[in-house]
C-alpha cells in the first residue's frame, strides 16, 4: 500500500480544477493522501507552472489516451461535455477511477451519480466513471435528503439565484469587465451570456430542452430524481443567473408526505452531514452566497412552514457552487472510494 | 369643469415621486390632464426646484393639514409609512382624493386597494384614500389576473428578485458605491441594508413578522388576496434583494382549478391590458429588469407546463417596480376615478 494515491487533474487551470488543488492543499481530507499529482489541460494552457504544497508542478497537456493516466488512482476531470465524454473513459481505461464533473456521465444509466452524503452505496457499483452532479443539484440534494429520509418528499419546487462562476472564468471576467464599464459610464458588452448580467439577472441557464426548459432545469429534476432514487419525484425549477460571483442560492419549497414543523426540520438539518444551519430571520441571519463562498457546508435558512400547503415547508440553500457544488464533492467522492476500498484506481487494476 | 385636474405630489423628490412627474410628463395619461401641479417633500427636500413640462415649480414643505391640501383633486402620496398614516387622512380631509403608495392603509378594511387591471370596481367605494398595492404585488396581480378569471388560481408559489430602488435613494447610491468600492479592491459598507449588496442576494425585505415571514412576504399574501378578492387563496413567498438597480422579477409557480396549458395562458396573456407578452425561449427573448426599467407594461415570459403539477403553470414576471409597481399605478388609479367621475377630490367636496 502506497502512503499515498497518484491523483491527476485534467483541466487543472479551470476553475473547479483550481478549486480542487486548492481544497486538497489545504487538508482536512485525511482519507485522500495525495502521493504524486499529474495535472492536464489543454494545449493552451499546459506548460503552466502550479504551486501545491510547495511543489511546482508543470501542467502536461491532454490528450484522450488511456497511456496518459496510467498509474494514476484518482482523476477528476472538470472539463466541457463533449471533452468529458473522450477524457472519462479513457481514464477509466487508464485503471484510475474518474470522478466527472460535467454533464456528460450524469444520467448514463451505467454511471453513479453521487454525492457522499446521500446515496455513497451508488458509488460502489462504479465501472472506472463516476459523475458529480450539477452544482445546483448537489447543494439542494444534501440539504433536502436528510429530511426526505425522515419523512418523504412529494414534491419540490425551486428558484435558483446561480454566480457567474458557474459558467467559468469568462464570465467572471465579464461580469467583472461589465461592472467596470458601466461604473465608467460606459456600455456592457456580452460575449459569455445573451444579455449584460452586471445590473441584471437572465431566466436563462444552458441550452434549451423540451421546449420550454433551459438544461439547468432538468439537469436540477433529473439528477435529484436519480440520486434520490425517487425515478418520478414532483420537481419544478426556474434556473435564473444573478451578478453574483461565487455561491448558488435556491429558494425552494417543498410538500411533504406527512407534516414537517420547521422545529422538526430545524433540528434535522442541525444534525445533518455537510449542512450548516443559519436561521436566526430576527436577527438578519440566514444564508448568503457571500458569506457561503470559500467555504465548504452547504448552508440553510429560513426554515418555516410554507403557508399554501398543509404538509409544505419553504427554506432557503446556499453554498459555494465551485467547492460542495464541483471540486469538494469529487474529494468525498475519492475519500469515499479510499475509505471502502471498492477498487480505487491502479489499485482496481492491480487486484 | 376645469380644463384640467389640480395635482399634488408629496414626497416629490423621493424615487417614486420623481418617476410620477417623469411619467405624467411623458404624456400617455389623457384622461389626467394637469391644471395647477404642487409638490410637497420634508423640510430637508423643500426649496428644491423642479421642472415640469417647462414650468418650474418650488417644492413646498409637507405638513400633515388638511389646509395645505385645499383646492386639489388628485394627491399621490410617496411617504415611508408612519408619514403616510398621517398625510393620507389630512388629503381627504381636504376633500382631495389620496393615493397612498404606503403599506400604511393597504390592509385597512375602508380603503380600497386597486390595481386598475383587476379591480378597477373596488375603487368606487373610496373614501379619499386609495392604497395602491406593494410593487412586487403590483406587477404578480396584473400578470395572474387574467388567468385567474379564465380559470381559478388555487395556489401561488412565487420567489422574487428584487431591486435596489424599491428600498429608494440611499438603497440605489449605496449598491453603487459598493459597487465602485469593491472594485477599487476596498471593502463595501452597508447602512441601508443588514448586509452587503454588491455581489450578494439577501432573503431579507421588510421586518420581520409573525416570526418567520418578512414584511414584504407578508404583503405579497395578504395584498393579492385583497385585490383578488379571494381570502384564502394559498401563496408562499419568498422574497429576496438583488443587485439590481430597478426592475422586479419573480419566479411564479401557479396551480389553477382546472389544467392550463401553457398555449391557453400565452393567448390570454398577449391580450391582457398592462402585460407584454416576451416568450421566445430558443431565442434568448424573455423578461429581464434591465429592459423593463423605464417602462410601463408588466413582462411575463417563460411560460411553461409547471411540471410537478398536473394543473400547473410556471412563468417569469418582471416590471419596473417605480413605474408599475408605484408611481404608473398611481396615475392610473386617478384617470380611473376621473373618468369614472367616482367623486374626485375638489370636485367631491363641490357635489
Amino acid at each position: 500500500m502506497a502512503s499515498g494515491y497518484n491523483v491527476g487533474v485534467v483541466g487543472a487551470t479551470g476553475l473547479v480544477g483550481q478549486e480542487f488543488l486548492r481544497i486538497l492543499e489545504g487538508g482536512g481530507h485525511p482519507d485522500l493522501p495525495v502521493a504524486t499529482l499529474r495535472l492536464f489541460a489543454s494545449e493552451r494552457s499546459a506548460g503552466q507552472r502550479v504551486t501545491f504544497r510547495g511543489q511546482t508542478y508543470t501542467v502536461e497537456v491532454a490528450r484522450p489516451e488511456p497511456s496518459l493516466f496510467r498509474g494514476l488512482d484518482f482523476v477528476l476531470t472538470a472539463l466541457d461535455d463533449h471533452l468529458a465524454r473522450v477524457y472519462a473513459p479513457a481514464v477509466a481505461a487508464a485503471g484510475a477511477l474518474d470522478v466527472d464533473k460535467s454533464n456528460a456521465w450524469r444520467m448514463d444509466a451505467q454511471v453513479p451519480l453521487v454525492v457522499p452524503e446521500v446515496n455513497p452505496d451508488d458509488a460502489r457499483r462504479h465501472q472506472g466513471i463516476i459523475a458529480g452532479p450539477n452544482c445546483s443539484t448537489t447543494q439542494m440534494a444534501v440539504a433536502l435528503w436528510p429530511l426526505h429520509r425522515q419523512n418523504p418528499i412529494k414534491r419540490i419546487i425551486v428558484d435558483s439565484y446561480q454566480a457567474v462562476s458557474g459558467t467559468g472564468k469568462a464570465a467572471v471576467e465579464e461580469l467583472r469587465a461589465q461592472t467596470a464599464d458601466l461604473l465608467a459610464g460606459g456600455t456592457a458588452r456580452a460575449r459569455e451570456y445573451p444579455h449584460q448580467i452586471a445590473q441584471n439577472v437572465i431566466p436563462e441557464i444552458g441550452g434549451l430542452k423540451d421546449g420550454d426548459l433551459y438544461s439547468e432545469e432538468l439537469k436540477l429534476i433529473e439528477e435529484t430524481r436519480k440520486i434520490f432514487h425517487v425515478p418520478d419525484l414532483a420537481i419544478s425549477a426556474t434556473c435564473v443567473r444573478v451578478p453574483v460571483l461565487t455561491g448558488h442560492s435556491e429558494a425552494v419549497h417543498v410538500e411533504f408526505e406527512r407534516p414537517m414543523p420547521p422545529e422538526e426540520a430545524r433540528a434535522i438539518l442541525a444534525a445533518a452531514p455537510g449542512v450548516a444551519l443559519v436561521d436566526e430571520p430576527a436577527r438578519s441571519r440566514y444564508p448568503m452566497p457571500l458569506d457561503a463562498a470559500g467555504r465548504d457546508p452547504v448552508y440553510v435558512g429560513r426554515v418555516r412552514r410554507d403557508p399554501s400547503h398543509p404538509r409544505g415547508l419553504a427554506l432557503w440553500i446556499v453554498a459555494d457552487n465551485l467547492r460542495k457544488g464541483a471540486a469538494l464533492n469529487a474529494i468525498q467522492v475519492f475519500e469515499l472510494i479510499a475509505r471502502n476500498g471498492w477498487q480505487a484506481g491502479a489499485r482496481r487494476e492491480a487486484a
